[in-house]
């Protein structure tokens, strides 16, 4: 017998009809002799239909307000799912997050888990009933509801687990694991069985939207195994835990990319101390993340400067540095939103050389022109045009010895 | 400066548009100086749809469930409400059940409030703060979520005034006030200024669905002054406070009817002990209510029998009679459901006789056959032919002298 934890989105109890499909693996779960512990998402489409009617009245609704409202999502969704289940005969109890006692931060909307009580939890899992606890909502040390920001209800999940010390935690959602690269560009991509908490890290933070970061970031703290799967089939997932010396021999898991990004470049700017700094200032200022930054030096006291920023925000970027640039002197501003970014990740790396060269011959042989590098001790990026993605994704796939089952 | 609590029902909150004139009455009574606690229904609508939902599930879902689910469209009143009151400037902060510590039993859907510690109500309001408090909805000992039953959003602002000591209670609601009769089938109906808690109690379990009978009892049990007034107009409304002695001095406060009843009788029934209980009974048992009961005495130990019970239950109740008038030897079972049942009510009947004598010749002056008689300390109904329901209110009012001001 077992502790499971199963998390499910929004899509998986998007009506009544999925709602009964999620009861009925829940139920097989718990026939199968374990505890049983689910966490629920809002049905799909329901938080974005409460926050249009508070945006409807103000462009800037109160976070603390927004919570409220919002959190009514995943009080429905428990609330039906316990209906369903003692409807088919099991012992249900529905929990909002101040019932379970998720403690978190004030931050409204992004809060932050502090703590997890889960003794009523405890309590209705001794008594033989399958615990359903809203995801993405909290409750902070004055006693207003909070919520986790969006994809937040990975994250209740895993701190979940972690608080009951369960054996498992399984996020169910629409795809049934993680891949070496997205199968859709890739056909040649297979699910891993295992992938390292620092490898999705890397994945996560990459475009790789499966799991919330801080999910993963939590799940490391408290080695809680997680489980990624399908609510849609019954194939087992990609399990994410700690890293091993199975994993270390594979230089690269996975092959990443990333269309979202816009480059920027700021030419012949003069180079003074403080200069990149007024540049990105105003960007940050302006709610704006930049993901890389690179600066070469030019001959002369000139530098160029060159950063990346989402695409939905590239035209607002172009505007602020437009201004700056005259006020510096940079003799002008260039911005490509053609862009993409492949990346190779795995702990391998960290005991093997070369992977960078590997990586840039491969681009090379297929006449790649390679625009920005970054990397980190288990990631290698480099952004090229976006024409090429798929190419390159495939090139690096073959390159790293993907293609095959190990 | 006073301490005034409003209590705004479904209609008055059942959009966006609505919340805003709302907020607009909410902010006029702030402005003048007062504290004010704002207590809200759901959409209207909102908790049906809600509930539908569950219905799909299973014809009996779990009442424990059912308040989780429900309560959520009291919640997102609440927090657009606030928004909104935020957006025009004014501080504002949404409150559950829970955080109101608004402590009932754990009679799940239909709930009674057993205390409520309104400390951080007091702790908002000291801050400048209109308050925002979810109605229908508490919570019990265990931090179960419970709802106070159909109209519970009244009962919920009550107790929230008397545990205040508010100033006033107002009730907003879709009619202006308390009339001496319905101004729908009586033009000469006038609203009434006061009514007492006793009169307010009598007209609501006779028909006037106007206020939820409890929220008066909670009234006149903490002495909270409340009015009753209109969504849509400035008017002032009715008070319902503690009778006086200008009150007494009336005999007749108001005349009420009801169309929702309809009356079955079982003729020859052997008189003997127990014979009621046997023909009621299994009525109860089927969760009918019954309203009014009489029997007659026959010659030879036969007796007649007759009963009201809810127009909707009708059916049901004359199957159950037929299958007992058989096991007991009853001549037979005849029903009525053309029928209606027209009272006066008046604290000043305590002090003054011949108001019966009084209503029952202004109804045979107009040939108004009288089926049936009930009475309490201030109030007389009598039951009659459908079809004269309109003439007899209008009869009753000009006879106790209701059609002229005072």
């Amino acid at each position: 017998m077992a502790l499971i934890v199963q998390k499910f989105g929004g899509t998986s109890v998007g009506d009544l009809e999925r709602i009964r499909n999620v009861a009925g693996r829940v139920a097989r779960t718990f026939d199968e002799g374990n505890d049983v512990v689910v966490i629920l998402s809002a049905m799909s489409g329901e938080t974005d239909r409460l926050l249009c009617m508070a945006e409807k009245i103000t462009e800037f609704p109160d976070k603390r307000e927004i919570d409220v409202l919002v959190s009514t999502g995943e009080q429905v969704t428990v609330s039906l799912l316990s209906i369903t289940l003692q409807s088919m005969g099991y012992k249900a109890r529905s929990m909002l997050g101040f019932q379970a006692e998720i403690l978190t931060d004030s931050k409204f909307t992004k809060a932050r888990i502090l703590d997890i009580k889960a003794s009523r939890i405890k309590g209705f899992l001794a008594e033989k009933n399958i615990v359903i606890v809203a995801g993405f909502q909290g409750i902070d040390a004055k006693g207003d509801i909070t919520t986790l920001g969006r994809g937040g209800s990975d994250t209740s999940a895993v701190a979940i687990a972690a608080s009951l010390r369960a054996d498992r935690c399984d996020i169910f959602t629409d795809v049934d694991g993680i891949y070496t690269a997205d199968p859709n560009i890739c056909s040649k991509a297979r699910k891993l069985k295992r992938i390292s908490y620092d490898e999705m890290l890397e994945m996560a933070s990459l475009g790789a939207k499966v799991l919330q970061i801080r999910s993963v970031e939590f799940a490391k703290k408290y080695d809680v195994p997680v489980q990624v799967r399908s609510s849609f089939s019954e194939e087992e997932g990609t399990m994410v835990v700690y890293e091993d010396a199975n994993m270390e021999k594979v230089v690269v898991a996975g092959v990443t990319h990333n269309k979202n990004e816009a480059r920027i470049t700021l030419s012949k700017v003069p180079d003074r101390p403080g200069i990149a700094m007024q540049i990105l200032e105003p960007i940050a200022e302006a709610g704006i993340g930049v993901d890389m930054i690179i600066q070469n030096t030019r001959a002369g006291n000139m530098t160029d400067l060159t950063f990346t920023v989402p695409k939905s925000d590239f035209e607002a970027a172009m505007a602020i540095e437009r201004k700056i640039a005259e006020k510096i002197g940079a003799a002008e501003v260039v911005g490509d939103k053609n862009i993409a970014k492949v990346s190779v990740v795995g702990v391998g790396m960290r005991s093997h050389s070369g992977v960078a060269s590997k990586m840039f011959s491969a681009l090379a042989a297929e006449n790649i022109n390679i625009l920005m590098i970054s990397t980190s001790e288990i990631r290698i990026s480099c952004v090229i045009e976006e024409k090429y993605t798929e190419l390159a994704v495939r090139t690096l796939h073959t390159a790293f010895n993907l293609d095959e089952p190990v």
